[in-house]
């Protein structure tokens, strides 16, 4: 099989186009082999293909290098099925049983609009996880069938000391997200998926690694001055929160939720997501002629200088899944490393 | 009675000491004058006297004269009663039949934590309402008894176009807030409660008033460029909002939730409060000890230069009431502006 994707690949310079079905084929295979189970080892290579479809490089198809190693070291367990529990006190969890958390995040968000469709909103825990992934793929999915949801979460700060609380001078919190997904106008829902830092701690990596310095504001040394000296980072720095107070504050809420409401968080964090069902305040046409008003006012607001437009959360991930027409631009090496790896696995 | 309150007063400088007992009552006295219920009366006055205690002076006790003129002008009705409803889509609704907005967001917190307590979370739209008031005061008091809450709205973009979206040069948005309580440790809950925009409208007013620049990165003027000057916000310029695209999205969101979800929006806005009981997932002790020892670390940061300590959200507000001792301190002008309104209206 490795031959014939091979055969697709189209050289342009440091990148090479994979076609989605083959990228998700050998993906799964490999998760396969290691261990999980057909269903997660497919629900994760499609989430990964369908996330580098949408753009978002950072958690696609590379991303099975590193849960490869995650499920090879033990920090994940690979044939672990994520269930529907109900707790002792009375609320619904998904348990990931310590494996990835794709499967999990899924089965939360299917089993949220089950509930939400009989009761107008459900309240759920996501507990046990590895990694879940791109959370705006399942808020999208949910939005595009009328459904409102907050996904938040944190924990294992012990691990993940990367950002500064609002005022302090050494890094405290993770970069715990929040995901909202809402139904939106004539372009489908609006979706927004962000981490609560300046910038994602990857960016740091990737500064390092090219040797580059950081966009201004976004980083402090150990200090706590500002820097753009990615070393400054790791030695002692830390990254600051998105919109000082404000994204303080929503972290910290998502370390609180992870590690007190719902904690101790094991594998990697908690989450907690909220599903409401729109169409319970009102009815769909109504409600998505009325935010299409407010959305095509946006598209056509003045752009500010250095900006082609406003853009509406959501929309660039979807343009970009459509003007991909199932075609994966992958880095080459990267691309290389996970075919040497699914031949490692065969032999 | 003027009188009596007029002997209580001791001048310092500009600012004037109130007993918020005596506030209460004056205050309450005024909106009753008006054409208030005793009740919706007593109940905003002692949530605009409890505010200007807590130091949230833009959101106390001063709101008297704009809430006056909203009443008499005819923009707010002083006689509504809000009211719980069923729609006709199932859902639950506090229905504040176009009063002010303080009364109708205190029944939606007590409706929604008994719903909550029922069934473990509850979703309710708020609408037909002015002014809401400080919803920190709320989601504070739901988290002392053991609600996550979050509150979210907006709307009537058309008269508050203040804010403009990421990337663009006009003011399209509102500043439209959100605001989230959780449990917290030892020294009560962590509330968050906060505009999306970099500064709230008020601070421009203000600036103009007193010929000052505002602080750099906060406003754009008519051409999307960087501005310091008040002048250039009411020639057609914007704040920007809080965080870039996160402050934004949220913005965002709350302008559909209020104007597409629960819209169109009548009086001021509509909002939508979601409430969980957290201990539906965790024993509220071991939430509590767990939730301290990440509160405990943050006190402990070392703060940034220029700052003296990181804080806690929802700490500052209840420690300064603590502090108050039951005294606000008011600018004397405001509060004879009050106590002449008050003369005033029983001639």
């Amino acid at each position: 099989m490795p031959f014939a994707v091979r055969s697709k690949l189209t050289l342009r310079g440091d990148r090479v186009n994979v076609d989605a079905g083959q990228a998700v084929d050998i993906v799964s295979n490999i998760f396969v082999q290691i261990g999980c189970s057909e269903d997660t080892a497919g629900r994760v290579a499609e989430h990964l293909a369908d996330t580098s479809l949408c753009g978002m490089e950072s958690h696609g198809v590379m991303r099975t290098l590193q849960y490869t190693e995650q499920f090879q070291n033990g920090y994940m367990t690979p044939s672990a099925i994520p269930r529907i529990c109900k707790t002792v006190r009375g609320t619904e969890e998904i348990n990931g049983g310590g494996g990835i958390g794709i499967p999990a995040m899924h089965l939360a968000y299917q089993h949220g609009m089950a509930m939400a469709s009989e009761s107008g909103m459900s309240v759920l825990a996501i507990r046990h996880v590895g990694h879940t992934g791109r959370h705006g793929a399942f808020a999208d999915t949910a939005a595009e069938q009328g459904f409102l949801t907050i996904c938040v979460g944190g924990g294992n700060r012990h691990k993940w000391r990367q950002v500064a609380p609002y005022g302090g001078a050494r890094a405290m919190l993770p970069t715990n997200p929040w995901c909202i997904g809402i139904p939106g106008g004539e372009h489908g829902p609006v979706v927004l998926d962000f981490a609560t830092s300046k910038i994602a701690g990857g960016w740091i990596y990737a500064a390092r690694s090219a040797g580059a310095l950081l966009p201004e504001d976004c980083l402090i040394d150990v200090h706590g001055n500002p820097t753009r000296d990615p070393e400054d980072y790791f030695n002692g720095g830390a990254i600051l929160p998105a919109g000082g107070q404000k994204g303080y504050g929503l972290a910290l809420v998502g370390e609180l939720i992870g590690e007190a409401m719902l904690g101790p968080s094991t594998t990697e964090g908690n989450w907690l997501l909220i599903t409401i069902d729109s169409k319970g305040f009102r009815e769909s046409c109504a409600a998505q002629i009325a935010a299409e008003e407010v959305l095509k006012e946006l598209r056509e607001c003045p752009p500010a200088p250095g900006f082609e437009r406003v853009e509406v959360p959501g929309e660039r991930e979807r343009d970009y899944r459509t003007a991909s027409k199932g075609i994966i631009s992958i880095p080459e090496s990267t691309w290389q490393q996970i075919l040497t790896l699914q031949d490692s696995l065969q032999d």
